[in-house]
């Protein structure tokens, strides 16, 4: 499919494309890491078939760069591995924001390369190379970013790309997904978050449900704090509308409305139970 | 350590009691269902000696009764099973607010009986006896309430009981159990509620951090609204400091506040992180 595939970043996602599509959609996977010790990381879960630390030469010549660093070092890396990239190269990035990122790539890159925006929907709290895994993607949706700008062609190469590493791919405007993602994943970290600092005091009494609903809140602050920054006006109106929600809870909790309250719950019990990640 | 054990309500806490008790605790245990279908899942999932939908003729003799009903049918079966109980019987409960259960049972009870209230910090989503589990309670916490009235020797037993099924029990007053409770976990059921609701035409996208945090949205509506009712106070007070939290958050992130948004995140992993369930 490739021959040569440059992924910039190799953490839990970028190393799990590594190892889904080493010695099968490339001759040569290589991994750009910033630090010796990722790099280490990285070549030890033989997600790459080599790293370097100098973006430049790692990109030199690729025909596919697959951008996996967090969000907010992604449009100036990009521009980077762009210059260094093959004529007609292909590049996609896998941030969790969209707008942002995409717009940003769109206006900066070279003419000789095509870019095309994806979110494969998958990773964990943990991160980093180590938790990479061939399987990740699996079943799993990525969505796929068209705007005006969007290469049919491109855009082609790379559905069937990530189709090629199990995934389902979701061709979405960039404003349907920067929407979809601040409410079901974005906001969920900073409820997440908000559980446990509202619990300080308690959190030697949690059990499972408690473990599990705030698993995330374990996530990389810097990665998050940036997600949140590029996709604020978004995660914005997803808190507005669950603090809505929070309130009639609190309302009718407060009331003693058991019609009210046992409506709501029996509302996400049903539409929860519709739903298998 | 008993003779005859009486379980009141064998679904996923009270088949796992009896499944922990049996053959070990007592010379006979003997469940208490109030549906046939439910009493043939009980026996099918080994969990009591015999079952019967008599709660009078299941409760006579008894020197230890459990009450693991849903909390609105607690006091009054406690009542009525009470006065079948052996002279010097120890009675308790497993429902998940304290204030309401053990204050009413208290006026309510005879002499001849004692009360001590528990709960333990365990069970899932799916409840029934067909989740019962012999190490359910397994290094588990279990709340003890004391109270003026408590009878020393009871609370001393009762300890020894949740000690023998593998809980560490925690010795607290109403008011610090209902407080602590409705933070850690009922407020967590509510939140988990109103983060389906408020995604409801997104879920198809929703991946495993979402999934993760609103599986306890899929719990009994019914049996989830009776303890919103029963720590009605408690729940509203744990809701209005996460609204405060939530729009602390939301004030950060949408000034794009970086320096807020990674503290706020970093204090929540630092202390998540310190939890282990």
């Amino acid at each position: 499919m490739f021959k040569k595939i440059t992924i910039i970043g190799v953490g839990e996602i970028g190393g799990s494309v590594g190892l889904a599509s080493r010695r099968k959609l490339a001759k040569e996977v290589v991994g750009v890491c910033r630090r010796k010790s990722s790099a280490r990381k990285a070549l030890r879960a033989n997600t790459v078939d080599r790293v370097t630390l100098d973006l430049k030469e790692g990109a030199r010549g690729a025909d596919f760069i697959i951008l996996a660093t967090p969000v907010n070092t992604i449009v100036e890396l990009g521009k980077k591995a762009a210059f260094e990239a093959r004529e007609g190269a292909l590049i996609t990035d896998v941030g969790s924001t969209k707008k942002y990122i995409v717009e940003s790539l769109e206006r900066a890159l070279p003419e000789k390369v095509s870019f095309v925006g994806s979110h494969p929907m998958a990773g964990s709290e943990k991160g980093g190379p180590e938790s990479a895994c061939k399987a990740l993607f699996k079943n799993r949706d990525c969505f796929i970013t068209r705007t005006k700008n969007t290469d049919r062609h491109a855009l082609k190469k790379v559905k069937k790309f990530w189709i090629s590493l199990g995934a389902k791919p979701r061709v979405v405007s960039l404003a349907e997904h920067d929407t979809i993602v601040a409410g079901i994943s974005q906001m969920v970290h900073v409820v997440a978050a908000a559980l446990v600092i509202s619990n300080s005091g308690a959190l030697k009494y949690a059990a499972s449900g408690f473990r599990d609903a705030t698993r995330i809140a374990m996530a990389d602050p810097l990665l998050w704090r940036d997600i949140c920054v590029t996709n604020s006006a978004n995660i914005t109106k997803s808190l507005n509308a669950l603090i809505a929600i929070l309130k009639d809870f609190r309302k009718a909790i407060s009331e003693k409305d058991t019609r009210v309250i046992e409506a709501m719950l029996g509302k996400a019990r049903d539409l929860r139970r519709r739903f298998r990640a």
